[in-house]
């Protein structure tokens, strides 16, 4: 993809919150139109599609305040500043789910909701998993279970419409040559 | 799934964009952890995943100035305030793409970034299209152009990371049984 950043005439407004900072500028894009738009600056996630020795899938049910209620998703996480996408998937792998994969392999990268945020997610296969000698300590904030599913399993439980977030199904579209769905 | 929304303590902010509405909140969530959380609260979005008569799919190549670049997305558009969905999408593929579709199915709906956003995306297949006989005129700050793909041309797209989102990844893997990836 080109690079084509819009020009910015005015800053009008940012906030920084917990994982992002929301902005109103006012920009002139590339086809000349200007205008004031707002928009999320988020500094990028890392997720993995995390499969054990008998093929199934590690996901999370979590409490996600925006939506009010449990969602099931793959592991993710927010990337700190300045670090690299795969060191924040494995960390998270660990802290959410209590497992830790040997082997890692890029499944791509893709933006979650570019009509308001620049927010990019990059997709990990995490396999020859095997579970931690010491299960690790939640945030207090978090409120979340670990859920194993076979690659079957997530297919309908996506085509019921139990909850499962944009970028878990992305991620398990992009992993599909890894597994047969069945 | 179910709803379980946080209570809400104390409004600190709250600013009305174009599209969505930003807010920070003081909340109590479920599991009892008090703090300030911001969020987008968005209306919800509305896609298509239109297949012509050939078996094309119709996708927009849409300059996005949040990714600073031009992405590869299903048509969809914001829901206006009290509109159903289906009525949404109905008149965004026709300003988007030119096509009409007289057949439409729900694929169902997934959370977009629900980490961020309570922004719901309502899917439907889209078949029996056919070119509007006047062309639509574009918004002036749409910067789009129509691509005619087959499955495994998207499919191929997707895996080679030329800009497709998280939405068109996720619609496509709803609509996998109406067509064959090959």
């Amino acid at each position: 993809m080109r690079n084509e950043p819009p020009e910015l005439l005015h800053k009008w407004l940012w906030v920084q919150g917990r994982k992002f900072r929301y902005e109103v500028n006012r920009l002139r894009l590339p086809n000349g139109s200007e205008g004031e738009w707002d928009c999320v600056r988020h500094p990028g996630g890392a997720l993995a599609v995390p499969v054990t020795p008998e093929g199934q899938l590690v996901l999370v049910r979590q409490y996600r305040f925006a939506a009010q209620g449990r969602l099931l998703e793959f592991p993710a996480g927010t990337l700190e500043a300045g670090e690299a996408p795969l060191t924040t998937i494995q960390r998270e792998l660990q802290e959410e789910t209590g497992y830790q994969a040997h082997k890692w392999q890029s499944l791509g990268e893709f933006f979650l909701a570019p009509g308001y945020s620049d927010e990019v997610i990059y997709a990990y296969l995490a396999t020859d998993l095997a579970p931690l000698a010491q299960q690790p300590e939640r945030d207090a904030d978090e409120d979340m279970e670990v859920v194993l599913l076979s690659p079957q399993e997530l297919a309908a439980a996506i085509d019921r419409g139990e909850g499962v977030d944009a970028k878990t199904i992305a991620g398990f579209f992009l992993a599909r040559h890894y597994f047969k769905e069945g």
